[in-house]
């Protein structure tokens, strides 16, 4: 009897992988409802091309050119086994710190399908290769020229099949192709992330316009994935580092899908200088808290999107921790509950399991007083005094977690440290994404 | 069509989850082929209850009687939300310790169903009431009663209903009974563990016999979940609480399943001294090093199989990291190696996918140097020199992963720092058995 309920159920399971696959492939149900209109950034143009490097019939390449006079930003992965490309952003970046008048114009190019980390000296030969190749095409100097790559570690990139594209990569830039330069640097992506922000700068209009990818590998340490900002700001070198430094810890270091930090985060930022505008060359400069207002909006967004498209997500859970010992405490915290596989299984299962919050916070291994914690599932008390809060009712736990958007909201009770950060439910799409032999 | 066949995969969905219902409650793939024959330890007694704290038709509490003039050690959560059990446990121990020649036996109470944690001071009135109805019932000091409890988090012990049992309880205490009492401390944990020991201390033959529960939640920082063991060897109380403390560290604390800690984690060791031996006073004691050898390969036994049970495993993992600059490092390596979510859905999925393995010893945030990394899966190199070991295959590498013990062997390459960690794969098990509605 068991056997032939066993091998009913093998049949049936075989059956249905095969008519699953019939599917169109899923969007998150948590993307947004069409990729944004993004504002033509002067001073900033894009081309795509079907190099070939992994993936069959879709761009896997994507050309920024940045025009001369621009500044640039950037942060990096803090993975010691980080890739080649973003070793070679680190000194491309110090290079133009230290001489950011140099001539010239900027690039990025960027593919997915390979993401050229632990490919030993074999992966700076290829950088240095596209470096150069890109140098020629466009007229530029190489140690202007950043590049990423995305996609499986430790296999070679082929990066003949890139330099080939490159004369046709010149010849299609154009500054409205955004939507397929966000398209191109895709990989388990569900949907392509872009976001734009449109400021005045005493009277000045100056815009704001970037794109993202990221769907697993998610817990950045400096910067998440591959983020490229552009704005046509006068924005000086060191203050444009600086800004892009500040937000970041409060945007893209604050997603995490799966707490895995990849070999290849990388964010630029790049301002072109052509708004008819003074340079912001002091961070003091009234303008640049406008500014940074608008870059943290765009990079916040951006950010969410991605933690949108977290591998299998089909709740996007922001956690708010406040009454922390610091700032640093209350992010501790709230990275311990936004990694926990067993809150993440919880709300893919509409759980209200407020228990596995407790267990979060005390493994956290921050201050913390059990009797002085408080627990909001969005604005519902949950528990506080040490205990689940007398007005809680488990239906009203259920009702809520039945949303896509879930808030929890922790306050330790101690001091005035808080902190934000973003995450996705932990659910069999992830297990089927990851556990299949590498696609 | 597109409606069709999703109907149609929604109907074979709903049947395959009839049938699988039908399907007897799984036993882990990885469990030992029986439960081991546990020796009797001269001094200690055991029994067994259903209370109906949670579950029916089960045993879910387990008293132990140990005898006057026992030793007692113990470790526990470092969780800062620790339970009322724990806390109390805590205070017992500090006593003892105090004072270790108070007349009077030990006792040890443990439920499941119910973790009695974030439950406010009702959770220390449900102990203390428990501890006194011990005392009563045995005839000991209530401050040498022991209380776990295990199971969901943040309800109210109903403690009168084991109270009920506890007459029973006392009757039925037998030497023999430790693998009812290894059962009925049981949640999610599909079999009983045990392990046990027998060794000559200058001639003289001494017995360790333990038994251990845990499935989910497992990341211990102490000890895990619930773990007792238990011998009659004469050993005076700083000398076993020291080698438990040690024993310690290089198993339990060597463990996880999904990096989350427990609140309630507690390890107690009772050392009978019924053993015809002159008791051990120093840890310098020549038979103190032969005592410890067995308590380390009972401890590490017990824990390999809290692994093996881990929630939907169907891989042991085991992680062995060598060449960091400390033991401290080499363990936060192997640690970030063994909970990353893309490693373990790699090897659920029998994929060889060392990068992931780049990516975990790069995110660690431990001193190391790429080129000098090697990576072995079991005896097959894979990678060294900051790149793919030339004679590595991936068709050798698949091979090895269709094996149920997977050994991810990764040298650093920079100093002696070693150890050695133990996990099991994420499935689409972990998944259905934490996202649904609490069980």
């Amino acid at each position: 009897m068991a056997a032939d309920l066993t091998s009913r159920i093998d049949a049936l399971k075989a059956e249905l992988a095969e008519l699953e696959a019939q599917l169109p492939p899923p969007v998150s149900p948590l993307a947004p409802a069409g990729f944004p209109e993004l504002p033509e950034i002067d001073g900033v143009r894009f081309a795509t091309a079907q190099a070939g490097v992994k993936y069959k019939n879709r761009t896997d390449v994507m050309l920024a050119e940045i025009c001369e006079g621009a500044t640039m930003a950037g942060v990096f992965t803090r993975s010691t086994t980080r890739s080649a490309p973003v070793l070679r952003c680190e000194e491309a970046l110090e290079a133009h710190t230290a001489d950011p008048a140099k001539p010239g114009k900027f690039a990025i190019l960027v593919n997915s399908g390979n993401a050229n980390a632990f490919t030993g000296g074999r992966g700076f030969e290829s950088v240095d290769t596209l470096r150069a190749g890109v140098a020629a095409a466009l007229g530029c100097p190489a140690e202007k020229v950043f590049t990423s790559s995305t996609g499986v570690i430790g296999e070679p990139l082929p990066h003949s099949r890139i330099e080939t594209a490159l004369g046709g990569l010149c010849a299609a830039l154009d500054a409205g192709h955004t939507r397929s330069a966000a398209e191109a640097i895709m990989t388990t992506d569900t949907f392509p992330k872009g976001a734009s922000a449109s400021i005045e700068l005493d009277g000045v209009p100056v815009r704001l316009s970037g794109f993202a990818k990221g769907s697993g590998m998610i817990a950045p340490d400096m910067a998440t994935m591959l983020v490229y900002i552009f704005t046509d700001a006068k924005i000086a070198q060191p203050v444009l580092q600086q800004m892009l430094w500040l937000e970041n810890a409060s945007t893209f270091n604050c997603i995490t899908v799966d707490g895995d930090t990849s070999t290849s985060d990388t964010l630029l930022l790049a301002a072109t200088g052509r708004a008819d505008m003074p340079v912001i060359d002091e961070f003091s400069d009234p303008r640049a808290r406008v500014f940074r207002t608008a870059l943290q909006g765009l990079m916040r967004d951006l950010a969410q999107q991605v933690a949108r498209d977290g591998e299998g997500a089909t709740k996007l859970i922001e956690v708010r921790v406040t009454g922390a010992n610091s700032s640093g405490a209350a992010h501790r915290i709230a990275m311990s509950i936004a990694n926990s596989p067993l809150i993440k299984t919880a709300i893919a299962g509409e759980d209200p399991n407020w228990g596995r919050v407790v267990m979060a916070v005390g493994k956290a291994g921050e201050r913390a007083d059990r009797d002085r914690l408080s627990i909001r599932f969005g604005d519902i008390l949950v528990a506080e005094n040490g205990w689940v809060a007398p007005g809680y009712s488990e239906e009203a736990g259920a009702a809520y977690m039945k949303q896509s958007e879930i808030v929890i909201a922790v306050d330790i009770g101690l001091d005035s440290g808080k902190a934000t950060v973003w995450t996705c439910d932990l659910t069999h799409g992830y297990i089927t994404i990851n556990a299949d032999y590498r696609s």
